[in-house]
């Protein structure tokens, strides 16, 4: 999964040396040159930038022999990846400026007094009065990052961050990390809980199994915001509606058919209750330790739920061991554990959802010949399934209508919204998802949301776009301030 | 202390009622007219907005009088103030738009993974990677905001989102402000230390006393971040500088000067420590029990430390036994505890910062005639003590040299900084504190800050504008991305 990485900025000699010898170069060392930009040139020298994308490492070799051409001079090797983290990836912006002490009056004090004191006399005041309404903590403990693992809080920061920029540009969420430097389950719970009263949801991320489960159970008992862990319920979604518009490009039904999810941490647990959510009937989630089956004893708490459920199998074994006639593999464990004969024991039109990271269950070179369906967690394949097409609008939707919480109901009508993005005349074996860039992905979510929580009875409040007879903000403001 | 607070939008069929009808209602019920616009106007009738301050509550008194008049129609009350508020005063914003797959792959997955391991590697580069190195928590548990007492976390949010404003606006740091669901020192500790990783600095504020001093010595000491409870150091830095400038003005000196300082709570104890730093031999700290006297014994940790303090008098008593002689009162307490006959007792020239809020010891109309130099917390008043002036460059100042703390030397300089904005030319009896509009605060307060930091060995860097030999930027990411 290549990602240019490397800018250097060279001063070429034209007598000595030319750009060709340059990408001959970068091509010897599996580099490809992605973009060239001319910074200066005159008659005898030239200054560019050039932007080389890699597959694997290979920069030291690239710089050792571009420093042994005759003519060439590195000005500057950076890194881009680096140089976009920079500084942080967000900011706090104030809605708007002080300019006078009749506005410092107003925003500060003496008049915030009588703000504070609005709040303080009814509290569900802070959701038009702060920031609370459209805010979101998105809280880590660094335990579970990427493929990283255990990388603490502080190195957990760019992807708490990464995640706040997409809230804000794609759902208009304003998104805060939270990076805790604490491992243990009642400190984080505590914690969480003492933090909560600014914000208007919680996003727990990259929380390890099976110590995730408690603590989003226990925060979502305790406060009345909602609290979701994207890791589980971001990727459940996702996968879902993806499933839901590969059966209907092979036609068939959540019903009948049998599914493998392949391993049961944080969001095979929550893969396998929106499974059952979706009416499936046959399941078998299968972990380093073979298949869990019905009637099981297990430790994992979510694993003895799983071995209680009626739509889990009871045949015993390893991968291999169950694979014979399944329907759908959904793999969200680790590199090279399916194997092209797994995919061949399996029924007719396989769909293959491999969504280990970096590297999938199998490679969709290997696999693609022997699947109907393929799809990964990657971009440079086609149905990349990404939770980035998940928690923007959920979040949306659920701040906008004061939901109390995240339900099943909720999470099934965000993952059919996903699949209805593509309309049954784009669908198609390479196109069962739709681009994390495709506007109506929020819009669909957020409503569909919405929705489900006035259904569910979870709603505090209408949206204006979902009833027209509610008060205008001049009338709330005025009943929250003056009467 | 006045500020507009009501807007009419108001309906006038002019065949009936004249904009005098409106005016003469409002000026009976002490309201002025500050502004009217016309929104609309055809030949029978207007629509006009008119902004109204009132001293004191009189609005309903004055809608009952307008809704009697024939010929008008109330269209719209609001109130400015909770306008202002309204979905809070603050947001987060992405540094850079998302616009491509290859963008996301940068700042999001997979491209993060290298710099989460960096970090991970080696936790200072979070400085450089992460929002770390600009951004600060305004942390309150809702105690002690305003002159309201203990309202709660959400009800203090506003205050906190107001000071966020602020430190963006005056010297670009990003704050966030995080109101605590817990008033127990020990979990306050916990939870502070608990969400530090993503910060590079702490901002108390509004926690009562004396819980405010533990929890902020506790957190220094624990922590490698700059703590700063801006309710003792804000004020007591604010109040130094101008007593700085007062004395320039009556040509006395600390060293020689009698200080009463009334009100020994959090700010109270901040100053007296800071006057004796900043040379001030004879000081009285008076609370509501009187004087704080050398060698007596106190249940309050600080007053007992103050009572060891060689500065510290031992006459005891309440104020009016121990203000004779006295140059400076310096009152952080309640209304109406200084009186015209206290301030006749006091030495020649006084000096009297009457600070309590919102209505000062003693009123400016009853003490200016007898005072030399008179200061207050008001800005309707010469001589604003505002801790605004403080914060913003301090903060500026820790961050910018990764300052581990913010000690006594930071804090006299920069209150000496504060001071030297005004030039001698500019300073006289009623211009001793520049406003806090002067850009040229938060610059002098930074690079005092720095000076000061670094002489005392607790800068973490040196800025570059205090040193041309660092590393470019550039270099640096090569560093961490690269090498």
């Amino acid at each position: 999964m290549g990602y240019e990485n490397l800018r250097l900025r060279l001063e070429l000699l034209h007598a000595k040396v030319g750009f060709g010898d340059v990408a001959e170069i970068v091509n010897r060392f599996g580099g490809d040159i992605v973009s060239v930009e001319t910074i200066r040139s005159d008659i005898g020298t030239s200054i560019r930038d050039v932007d080389i994308q890699l597959e694997r490492d290979g920069y030291e070799g690239i710089l050792k022999e571009l420093e042994l051409l005759n003519g060439i001079r590195i000005v500057e090797v950076s890194d881009r990846v680096f140089v976009a983290h920079l500084g942080g990836k967000i900011s706090i912006q104030p809605t708007m400026q002080i300019k006078t002490t009749m506005d410092l009056s107003r925003v500060y004090t003496p008049g915030v007094a009588r703000v504070c004191a609005a709040i303080a006399q009814d509290p569900q005041r802070a959701y038009s009065l702060t920031l609370k309404r459209n805010t979101v903590a998105v809280v880590t403990d660094g335990t579970a990052v990427l493929g990283l693992g255990d990388i603490g809080p502080s190195a957990a920061a760019p992807v708490m961050e990464g995640k706040s920029m997409l809230f804000k540009q794609l759902a208009n969420v304003d998104a805060f990390p939270i990076c805790l430097d604490t491992k243990d389950t009642e400190e984080i719970i505590r914690t969480v809980k003492a933090i909560s009263p600014i914000f208007g949801g919680i996003n727990l991320e990259d929380i390890s199994s099976p110590r995730c489960f408690e603590i989003e159970r226990r925060l979502q008992e305790e406060l009345d915001i909602p609290v979701f862990h994207d890791d589980q319920h971001g990727t459940a979604i996702v996968v879902i509606g993806g499933l839901m518009n590969a059966l209907k490009v092979i036609g068939k039904r959540m019903e009948e058919i049998k599914v493998v999810v392949n391993g049961v941490g944080a969001a095979g647990v929550s893969i396998c209750k929106m499974l059952i959510t979706a009416g499936v009937k046959h399941l078998i989630p299968v972990d380093r330790s073979g298949a869990i089956v019905r009637g099981g004893s297990y430790a994992h708490p979510m694993w003895s739920w799983l071995a209680n459920q009626p739509q889990v199998g009871d045949r015993t074994g390893q991968l291999s061991d169950v694979i014979e006639g399944v329907d759908v593999f959904i793999g969200v464990s680790r590199a090279g554990v399916l194997s092209v004969s797994h995919i061949q024991a399996m029924a007719e039109n396989p769909i293959v959802f491999a969504m280990a990271n970096p590297e999938p269950e199998i490679s969709p070179e290997e696999a693609m010949p022997h699947v109907r369906i393929f799809a990964t967690g990657r971009s440079d394949y086609p149905n990349q399934i990404n939770n980035v097409l998940v928690f923007p609008g959920v979040f949306r939707g659920a701040l906008d209508c004061g939901a109390s919480l995240i339900n099943e109901a909720m999470k099934l009508e965000a993952a059919k919204a996903i699949a209805d993005v593509i309309c049954e005349s784009e669908l198609n074996e390479r196109y069962i998802v739709p681009s994390i860039f495709n506007e109506r992905v929020v819009v669909k979510v957020r409503e569909a949301v919405i929705r489900a929580a006035l259904r569910t009875g979870v709603a505090k409040r209408i949206p204006s776009d979902f009833s027209a007879s509610l008060p205008e903000e001049g009338e709330r403001v005025h009943a929250a301030g003056i009467t």
